[in-house]
């Protein structure tokens, strides 16, 4: 490109604790680059605000505003959920974009997101052969999931698995003060629809120095109620209490989510449980002991205040490192984190071809789960072990909170006429 | 007491984050006064260590495990729910506790609970005059509900507020970035089945910098459905999300929690659901909002890696001061927090008698909550900010988790025959 072009950055997806880290290293880096990169673009909540013409001009964020981005939670432009359909089955959205993009000099795109984002990321990196705009797209990886392949891990994972080792140690630490003459089984229900990789960090809580009896509940294995309420059992009788991680996503043999289980309020509408009350009141009905049981739900992925510092320099490195491939002419790539040593923890950012990224599922590999499918591995703590290490600390206010920032979110004057997004 | 007379020690009822640093406090104070004062044998869980003559020999733990019980949460000692019956009504108990601490030269009575423990302990102070063994017995406050009398705040509450301040501040800024396409109202519940203190310090998330919709559910109000509904949607119209802290306390106006409203599974068993999924599906079903809930539960309480500097100060303090009212002579009496100014925030403590104390609960008063009975006032804003203000971070371990303390827990040899505990 001869012209110097500005970018377009976006959110996507669930957010993250550490993805405004990202956004932080993207724009920190086009800052730096001046003469090679224009004025970042950030999409009002996502891919829909370039549809939309929604541009948040962030040349009009202060440099101590953007620097507060890489200790502020979610996602400070806003995300969605929003897939691009394929090129023949809306072409409208494409020939949408590329006007947008045109009308505001736009010749960079960053997408910050998960499985899905890349997907989207991947067709928009098409359109400058399919349509003739040339466009530089870079996908920023993100997901709390930790479900990317190629990259060693993904930047929001590394914090959402310390957030569940601490706070499944902190809430065992609580029910084994407790279980002589009350509690004796805590149960923690944590994401992870198809994946367990964050259910697996919460059994990184038992330590050497201080065993925990840790039952982790997988999506990979197919629940069995027999071979789990024995386990807990055993655990209390060992211990004197248990402590219990279910994933949101651990369905029975049939397929049908834990979750499911039809529950329904007194005018028999269906309520819909979560998987920890589910597993909570069959060790009351089955092992009579008595319980406690907490749905993390959102607070596992914003609990900036508790990220994993490899996880928030990871998140910084990845945003930075796309700005690196786009200016360079890396179309269609996505940095991804390789590791290339365990003892000591050692990383770097190679560049991964997006096609081989995009709705591609990584899960647990077998060999991270004990044989019982109830634990992990030795291998599976090796590997997590570096991704919930040391401690980044948000700022904090005088009146007890974290210094988060807010943005002005200053709208770049709009060019093109309405546009309708379905 | 002319002989020197080693402490009992003892933790009752639902731990906190906190309480271990009062029993830093009461151990270190102790150690310090060696020649007043002997050893601190600490009961295995509670009050049931002195009558099944479990007695934990603090004076074999080293100077920087006890020094490490002041950032670790719950009970290290084991904590218990069991209060003491009348005199009258089970004599051999206080024959028991006698006859143990007589075989232990045991002349000071710490324990460190909440409103049910402060009667435990006001028993016990008792038996010198009515059974004629002298015994000193002080009370150290500890209490996540901040329900005790004539303190101005509880140890253990300063810092489930903050936890809760800022998980409610983390989580409506992930709610904030998702809801242009996805979720638009985030429910948590908190703890506090009679006083909505909890709650209350959910509504510290929104400040003056950035402004959070936050409607409150406390156990003092009746919960008024429509009214509730109304406030919901208004500030989904306003801001495009809204965030729900409800008390697991709350209740209908026929008295009945939300939490109970006959659950049932799909094989017709009660479920016990949580308050937060009962409000979240009135949400879905009436206004049709996308929903995420959260139950914090025992992750609340425990969460020892955000409390507030000023409750972990105020904890060590009242344990610290426990010893030298003891130490003075001083039975049946409590260290309570007196607050001499609220800005600065200043504080110090004084001597309240148990009888004060015991079995009164400490409700919100009404000029704390709005009128419109879903919010706080700026009265309660000023009470709570200085109880969250301040961070005292545990230290954290190379693998990533925070460096929380185990006890030797190496037992007194025992002198007396077995009792049985009922």
């Amino acid at each position: 490109m001869s012209k110097k072009m500005n970018a377009f950055y976006a959110q996507s997806g669930g957010v993250t604790a550490v993805i405004n880290a990202s956004a932080c290293g993207v724009i920190e880096t086009a800052r730096a680059n001046k003469d090679k990169i224009g004025k970042v673009y950030a999409g009002n909540n996502g891919i829909i605000g370039a549809l939309s013409e929604e541009l948040i001009d962030t040349s009009k964020e202060t440099k101590s505003t953007i620097a507060g981005l890489r200790s502020t939670p979610s996602g400070a432009f806003g995300s969605c959920r929003f897939k691009l359909k394929s090129l023949e089955d809306n072409k409208a959205e494409y020939e949408r974009l590329i006007e947008v993009f045109k009308a505001h000099n736009i010749g960079y795109f960053f997408y910050n997101g998960g499985g899905d984002s890349a997907d989207t990321c991947l067709k928009v990196s098409q359109i400058g052969k399919k349509m003739g705009y040339p466009i530089t797209a870079v996908h920023v990886p993100k997901t709390v999931d930790n479900d990317l392949p190629i990259t060693d891990n993904c930047p929001g994972f590394g914090s959402v698995a310390k957030y569940i080792a601490v706070s499944t140690m902190e809430a065992s630490f609580d029910v084994a003060s407790m279980c002589k003459t009350s509690t004796k089984v805590f149960v923690l229900e944590v994401m992870g629809r198809h994946a367990g990789w964050i259910a697996a960090a919460g059994a990184m809580a038992s330590t050497e120095d201080h065993e925990i009896p840790i039952v982790v509940l997988f999506p990979e294995v197919k629940f069995d109620q027999k071979a789990f309420l024995k386990n807990v059992d055993e655990k209390v009788k060992k211990f004197g209490y248990c402590t219990v991680v279910v994933s949101e996503g651990v369905a029975w043999p049939n397929g049908k989510f834990l979750a499911e289980t039809g529950l329904k309020d007194a005018f028999g509408h269906s309520q819909l449980g979560g998987a920890a009350p589910v597993v909570a009141g069959m060790i009351q009905e089955k092992l009579g002991h008595k319980y406690h049981w907490a749905v993390a739900d959102y607070l596992q992925r914003a609990a900036r205040h508790i990220s994993s510092k490899s996880d928030v320099e990871q998140a910084y490195a990845t945003g930075k490192k796309a700005v690196e491939y786009a200016i360079k002419g890396h179309n269609s790539v996505m940095p991804a984190i390789k590791r290339t040593s365990n003892k000591p923890y050692k990383w770097k950012i190679e560049m991964a071809p997006l096609k081989k990224v995009a709705n591609v599922e990584k899960m647990m590999p077998k060999s991270f789960i004990s044989k019982d499918g109830f634990g992990i591995t030795k291998k599976c703590r090796e590997y997590l072990e570096p991704l919930i290490r040391g401690e980044e600390f948000p700022a904090f206010n005088k009146n007890g909170l974290p210094k988060y920032v807010t943005l002005k979110k200053i709208m770049v004057e709009k060019k093109c006429g309405p546009f309708e997004v379905k």
